[in-house]
């Protein structure tokens, strides 16, 4: 069987089941973070996302850019359980044609990120390969009590964005900020019932949620923020690494958050039971079954 | 500038001193591991390991055998530490054209590391990729008071390794037992001076000791345990990837190890001060001054 058939999650079931944990691992692979015992009152978060020159980037793009990317979707990750990133470690697999300067402006682009959120960069490892690949693993934090999954939307949740979606492809993919300010703004003041970012894209993503937390959703196109730059409303459902987050919050939490005039969150839709399914509601008002597309590794 | 003239060791050294660290890191990049921070009495040990098709393993290997020592070379950089490894993370780039059951090979190889060791696999990252390459990051433990560095060899120091030299060519490379239980039970019993695994080739690694510690040494080739299977001495000597441990106790720990009547560890020579330089005696009793080579990335 070719891994296309099976794709990316099929083959992420089929890891998962294999794979004994012990007493320590809080949450292991399935959210955007694994979840681990720290101390009393805090849990570790770990995780590490791989680029590759020619699907994450291209050669032509400015390695600035490519390592600033590198780490920012890790970081995003460590947001999306509403934790502060702490340490990381990167791989370079690196063309050996590849000239001094291009290295020193992707480190650049990396302590850039590493600088903005304090981040210790403590380690590497350095591989000769054919195309240019960015591995980094990061380390975050989380107090126990503020930690958020996907496996925890309920029924009757609303559904809301960081910010506006759909203009990845025209570069923001690689000048994105990672939401860790709003996700630590959200985790003081809200109680958070689930989040995720969105790498995939945001239906993609949202069905992660869903899945996950055995639920089905509603969502409003007249309320979704579509950025100026994307081309249509499928740009801002389906199109990857807007690196927004996707949250919900219990009907009387939207209500605080909506009351509180801030503005960096726009309401999206809402978490209905797993039989409704995945609903986009047009704006005549004509309810459409979303189908499962968004992009694929595999 | 291209990178093979600045040579991976350069560029490490270019990157270090870029690089803010904040106090909850003990130790940065230039160990086997970071050292952070973790607990009154525990550090936490952090890396990471790429591998490369076409560079660190063959198309037409088994990928059982490459799962396996994808894991095994982070574990083996934890016992370097002195360090008990717990959690992983592994980025897995593939190719498009690989199947379900290759990578069903993959995984059962890299469990079979992660039961052996006790190490929890906590999360992982696809992409798609060209050629296959696999990174493993992961966490350790060690007592604070066994944690063992590079830096810290000691003029007077005897230098011991853990296994024989020079077979790793002859697949010991993909089937190597990472050295956490002789790592465990030299803590245990003894004061550890420095420690590092033979990555790179027994006398590249050496001289990470001896340049962290601004020291020498004197090896002698009569002591050199070479593996059966290496065609001659440059073998034991140079060849990368044999993953045993080189380390140095005092005169007084030495003895006590020698004494002791365990045959794992053999000495091979001593530390002394950083002007005498890298000298083996050879059969004869003729000293010579060892040249700077062993694998190289670029």
């Amino acid at each position: 069987m070719k891994l296309e058939k099976l794709g990316e999650f099929g083959l992420i079931e089929r890891f998962k089941k294999f794979i004994p944990l012990d007493s320590s691992v809080i949450k292991g692979t399935g959210d955007d973070c694994a979840v681990l015992e720290y101390s009393k009152d805090k849990y570790q978060l770990f995780t590490c996302d791989m680029i590759v020159e020619g699907v994450d980037f291209l050669p032509k793009e400015d390695p600035y850019l490519i390592g600033r990317k590198a780490v920012a979707i890790s970081v995003s990750d460590i947001a999306a359980c509403a934790g502060i990133p702490r340490h990381c470690v990167v791989s370079l697999g690196m063309p050996r044609n590849k000239t001094v300067e291009f290295v020193d402006k992707l480190l650049k682009g990396m302590l850039s990120i590493a600088r903005e959120f304090k981040i210790n960069l403590v380690g590497g490892d350095l591989s000769c390969s054919q195309r240019l690949v960015i591995d980094v693993s990061i380390l975050g934090l989380v107090q126990k009590s503020k930690l958020v999954l996907r496996s925890t939307a309920k029924v009757g949740d609303k559904i809301f964005v960081t910010g506006n979606l759909g203009g990845s492809i025209h570069s923001k993919h690689l000048k994105f900020t990672p939401r860790v300010k709003e996700s630590q703004y959200l985790a003081r003041n809200f109680k958070v019932n689930s989040m995720i970012d969105i790498s995939d894209g945001f239906i993609q993503d949202l069905r992660h949620i869903l899945y996950q937390s055995k639920a089905g959703a509603v969502i409003y196109e007249k309320m979704i923020p579509q950025s100026p730059k994307a081309k249509n409303l499928n740009d801002a459902l389906y199109s990857g690494e807007d690196f927004e987050l996707i949250f919900t919050l219990s009907a009387g939490e939207a209500k605080k958050l909506i009351l509180s005039g801030n503005k960096t969150f726009k309401m999206v839709g809402e978490v209905c039971s797993e039989k409704c399914g995945l609903v986009l509601v047009d704006k005549t008002g004509k309810k459409n079954k979303l189908a499962d597309k968004g992009f694929k590794h595999f």
